[in-house]
């Protein structure tokens, strides 16, 4: 079977007739809407590679798969070696390069790869069958090209409360009824990102669950389109300016993001689609691994963002005539300096993975919590140094209608007019870029969403501090001080 | 005659029948815009604290005038002692953890204190008569209680370029014609905040002008609603959600700022309201103080924003249930610890102030710089801060509109309540009130303008590198060292 | 009575025939010895002050005294005005500069401020009558002209146990004999800095007692020769340079810092020096002050050090032939920036100080312990950055006496030849005066005691995290938006 | 041929009867020196483990050689793969674990490999025969096990002039007389790592040469022993310590570094010791692969000493009785995250490593820079973060022969004793590790050897720069806007 090209995915999606709650109102033809038609513009961009004129690029997103014997996008693959993991950032960089956004298909590809070594585990110990299931389902994504959500973050309620101890149970996703040919689930998932733009879902525990808390111990993959499932459509900084009908003041003319609050309203999962069903002590391993591959991930895909920041960067100080000054030529540096450490440390990670018990690849723990714990912090200093080099215009730009205005356009031609050979609109278009990803719909993905997808900075400072072999370091001094 | 109260002072712009380009629309009754109604009434704040209940809060804001006898309000005095200078940093910051933004009024201030002493300069050297011409103008401000903007930025065009060396020599604004009654003027000022809500502008070259330049040294008040002056709005971060109808997703349900490009087309200015004209030396002392005073307002006003800012990032902890988490903790006293840093730069160069030869005092020169390029620097950490600690809702939440809708609203009660006795609709509002500050309309004042108001981070380098006696340093060290 | 010279302070040490445990041995003597005479220089620097040819240093050396009625030395000056604390900071940047090290003379001063105002307080809340008796020991201070130093920090033992909790409650100093006509004490104070140039000691508690702890609530001052007091001499890196007898590769050549562990084994301590016993309500209040001003001191002396260590790096740059690049520029106006926030911090808390009920001034809680953090990060960059700028061979250096050995030294000279006009003995000089700062003997004072000097950066942030008002930061949120 | 062992190494060097003016005087017997031997056995680490008991560790430290058909020291390895690239900064990593020092003996094993690939492309394009002649020398090496120390840093004077355009064209090492059978060359190497423990000297030009500057052209390698070297040696911070007879005060009792500056006064080179002469163009390639390979490494051992460090700092946080605090464990995560920080570039550089044209293997250009970068960051803010948890002991502790005294001795006990369980003798051991590292004689590698080896920042910076794609990341901006 051929791997889709981005039109057969947009149609694909567009015959699931999803619905969604949109600034106020039920929704329907979300593909053609224009809050939407960006962030599924973004995933196209992640079929379309797989066909690229370039045969580098169509090699990076393709990879042979061990489980179905053809060769699949590498967004469904199951890592085989360090090579296949340092290609997933490769790839993901590109991505970052091409859409200057969240193009949202990263998630699916960690939750099968994390899903697949814990549920073989899971098997092992607990003679439980859920990896044959999990291939089987997994087997048709490849086959078929599917767009997977991961949908992990519960609402939570008060943080200070486990799942069985909320007043609302339910702010946990649990099961809420066992049937013998599966279970009815009820809760919701935050901040699911391309959620709209999935054909499948798989869902997994938050936390790490505790005897007790079987019914919150649950993981499993659904169509997008099962009933019972409502979608809320998130708000964006600038986003209704995707739909003033001008290419210029949405910054990133093309593409955006998808942020979607997702609830299921008791609905049934057949058991064939379950993959945990109340053994708690894998819950963790689930999380951990998930999260480890995300992490991972933020050291592709926000470096190729990166990129495009520091390339708007130089361009508007280009335009701006100063691309020769000393200290921009340095902001410049320090913010490649930056980024390719991101990139560093996604590549370091993956270098130094190791295969599970299942066969698949698993990224090293430690340096994929190292990698996000920075993409917390640097992209925030990418975007203060770009702020700093595009100047105030950023905050004062009119309106791009005023561009049209036969009294008003003259005027800002002829006083934002800059260096030689550069016409104002470009200008603009540059200013209105950054603008994008420094505080507008942009800066979702690129600096909220590095604070706290794949987990907040807390987060990676606990596993840091887990895996960080602090009493072999002491032991190490012993041994010098003769302790 | 007494301090306008915020009612009265609306109506007095009102009177004024300014018009703009507003997002491609000549437009008219802007005071009622929703664009512009908010920074209006931010500007208002600042006549109503004049007139609070508390003594204290009133005492703040009116000072005794040296040159008209009156009382008359602290955003029109001339600074008669570093008491007063603190005073400034004091109210500054009152102002701001009233609005959340920029109130706008400071800029006028700045430039009266600094066009004080320069003219005064001026006609001891030059035997000008500026001075009591700037006396007389801006007793009538004083006594009227009118807003003032401060207008320096130049387009500049191509940066490695003089003014007189521009391809387009508008590109600095100038004088064209010469007239016995007065002067004919072109050119526009970029990133006028709140121009529309002033009475009066005094216009000052943007840079130290050399002989030759003698076009461009320039400096004037004329009223806003002067023939020949043209404004066009300009946007900002998620703008239009003040167009929407809903107190909530705008973030700052109140307040906002204004920033407007505005054009000169050949302006006649009246010869009583001319402060400088073509002496070229003291372009550079004008810009220099200027740029001083208004360095030393942002460790005043952004440090007022930064305590909202800390406080709804203290709100959101606590709703989340996680206020007493250790690392939640630290953020915040971190946050405050910078913020302070900040105040502390703002105090310090006004403590260290000196009396000018004309009377008024004026900031260290050296601290002020130091000031200003802390506030490029930790407001953007601040954000990040409050991001992290918000936590992804920020970037994820439905809309406000969602909430009253029948069926959706229940659904995100249900999944957006947190710890018990915080509503999800106030935990909605503290969020959008982050998200103004760090990626929405805030932003632009909060940090974009932290950045660029009142000069970039390298012109602050440049003066404290100027300021900082390195010759001195080093003397101290050969003495030391006996070398 | 006159102000004392240098000198005259010299022999007036002297005649106090202290001894220490010095570098494994009882050593008497010490106003000679190398390692303790550097130390001894830095404080007389203090007295020669006030002695300047220059009248302006005279007067910020001098202020006149409220308890004696005479002009008295700043270092023992009860400061009586937001001025006086403004200029108690400007003398320690002054005195900074001049040694390049801790000149050991504010803990006294900051101790003897702080224990005025609690004894006011104390003898008005319980009846007691401690500060008559306070004023009474000052005064000869004061008309004597005395080096006082402050004891605070006892050993701790077990940090996670209170002072009545240890396995041996010596660890915090108490009275182990309650005679009619004073105590008894036992315990020890580390980290006394300049302790053997003293004539005095005031002892403070090092924390807030609880009732139960009233023998460790105690506070007096005794003369530095008392019976029964033992001292330790501290090594600093580097220390032994000092014995080498060149003046080159000990890197200041004149002055350093000396840190005594002092023990107090069973002292007896006269009633009419006794200032709090038993009243451990003011033994947090006694802490919390002198933090505070001891907070403010290093936002001068650090500073002055600072001013050296700048100079040293424009200089070394010169000799390089490299102060032009734009990259090293740059490094030094981003040292003279962070330099100058601490200044700032420093003056501004001065500058928002209050008057106590006893009268003298207090500096501002909060900013004292902003100002005190920032102090445990910026010098650590300022190193960073002279240690940047100067090369590698501030590690790699021969030694001093090669210079004079025939065969070394002119190849030395050739080979560490750089721009004109600086012989590479100067250079060295520098290099040398670069390597104690940033990892000598010197580094002791601008790194390890801006570290923990004034207690480490937790103490300041629970004290910030207390005085930084967050429930009124959440109220003006809430005012905000309605809540 | 066997490898040798640590005590092989030492007798090896022994035999070399090498001499240097240590501290003013001319000595001989260095290698049992106090201030030499530390060095010396850091080195002799690298042979011990090459015989470990586990044979993990023998494997890491050995390699089968592709020139010599045998298994050789990794130290001593020419990369075949990206995992040799990757071994060797753990093997790194793993010796900078065991001597918590520089172990010296990297900069020959990424002197050769640049060598290596540079006279290959040189002998292709020139028609020379330098290759062969490196591959016999280092064929000698890999047999006999040599340690090989890479001189590269010239003086060079005015750094604002040309080799060709100093005053004394000796201050970059030059040619200064062409015989038949080779080459006399005059000059010296600054800051010469090991160069005293090492049997050979690979010289290599500074900078990239230009054409006119053929004399300067010239690289070589020579024994340590040969007529004509002079060595001076260098100080470090608390040097003598190592020559007081304790191992307490040491701080590293048994390891610790060694800098020479080194003369070649008239040195005869024998023609089949040259690789490279008068070839300008080759010199830059040489330069910049030695400096990416030397950049890598820092990746490795700057990372092993920080896992002491951080060892260290848990060690005496548990010995004073806090480390349970939440802050004392945030920091010690932090140390971790930016220690893994550094490790993540090291790797990454070599996992994305190519193959050259000779067929060994070459770092990432671009990564390695921006590795060393780091390093010339974050050792700082570990040895901050370690002063910081060690507490103000640091700086004020009494000599190590103090405890022997009897009257000194129990006081000191006494009073340092902390947490139930461990010896305040043990304390005091690892206090003194830690000065070490952050103020004494590690420093010089752990802090001044992290910015200037192998470079300082601004040279990673042009290089970052250089290779950062700026062009391509515009493109893309273009592509992404319709520009």
């Amino acid at each position: 079977m051929a791997l889709k090209t981005g039109e057969e995915y947009v149609s694909s999606i567009k015959s699931l007739n999803l619905e969604a709650q949109v600034m106020g109102r039920k929704t329907g033809n979300l593909t053609e809407h224009p809050l939407v038609a960006p962030s599924l513009r973004a995933i196209a961009a992640t079929f379309d590679g797989a066909h690229s004129d370039r045969e580098e690029t169509r090699r990076l997103f393709r990879a042979p798969s061990s489980i179905c014997g053809e060769e699949v996008s590498r967004f469904t693959h199951l890592h085989r070696s360090t090579e296949d993991l340092i290609d997933k950032v490769r790839l993901q960089r590109h991505c970052g390069n091409v859409t200057a956004c969240c193009f949202q298909r990263c998630v699916g590809l960690d939750a099968a790869n994390a899903v697949f070594s814990v549920t073989h585990e899971c098997d092992q110990k607990q003679g439980t069958a859920y990896q044959e299931r999990f291939r089987e389902f997994w087997r048709r994504v490849q086959l078929e090209d599917l767009v997977v959500d991961g949908a992990m973050t519960d609402p939570k309620g008060d943080r200070g409360r486990r799942p069985n101890e909320q007043k609302d149970p339910d702010l946990y996703l649990r099961v809420v009824e066992r049937r013998p040919d599966g279970v009815v689930v009820r809760g919701a998932k935050l901040h699911q990102t391309g959620m709209l733009n999935s054909h499948e879902i798989i869902v997994m525990p938050t936390i790490s669950m505790r005897p007790g808390e079987e019914d919150w111990a649950i993981c499993f993959a659904i169509p997008t389109n099962t009933t019972g499932i409502r979608y809320f459509y998130g708000r964006q900084a600038s986003d209704t300016r995707k739909m003033e009908g001008t290419r210029i003041d949405v910054g990133n003319p093309d593409y955006g993001g998808q942020e979607v609050m997702t609830v299921f309203e008791d609905v049934f999962v057949p058991e064939e689609r379950i993959f945990l069903n109340r053994e708690v002590e894998f819950s963790g391993p689930l999380v951990e691994r998930f999260a480890a591959y995300h992490r991972q991930s933020y050291g592709g895909c926000k470096v190729g963002v990166g990129d495009i920041l520091i390339g708007a960067t130089a361009l508007i100080a280009r335009m701006n005539g100063v691309d020769r000054a000393s200290h921009i030529k340095d902001k410049i540096v320090e913010m490649i300096h930056l980024n390719e450490t991101l990139y560093a440390c996604g590549i370091a990670c993956s270098a130094l993975g190791h295969a599970t018990v299942a066969g698949n690849y698993q990224v090293d723990m430690l340096l994929a919590n190292v990698c996000k714990l920075n993409v917390t912090r640097f992209p925030y200093e990418l975007a203060r140094l770009a702020t700093d080099v595009a100047g105030g215009l950023l905050g004062t730009l009119p309106s791009a209608k005023d561009l049209e205005d036969e009294v008003a356009g003259p005027y800002i031609r002829k006083y934002l007019a800059a260096a030689d050979g550069f016409p104002a609109v470009d200008r603009i278009k540059v200013l209105r870029l950054i603008e994008n990803l420094v505080a507008g719909a942009g800066s979702v993905s690129y600096l909220i969403e590095s604070m706290h997808g794949a987990g907040p900075p807390t987060a990676q400072r606990i596993m840091i501090g887990r895996q960080g072999d602090v009493e072999g370091k002491i032991e190490k001094v012993k041994r010098l001080l003769g302790i």
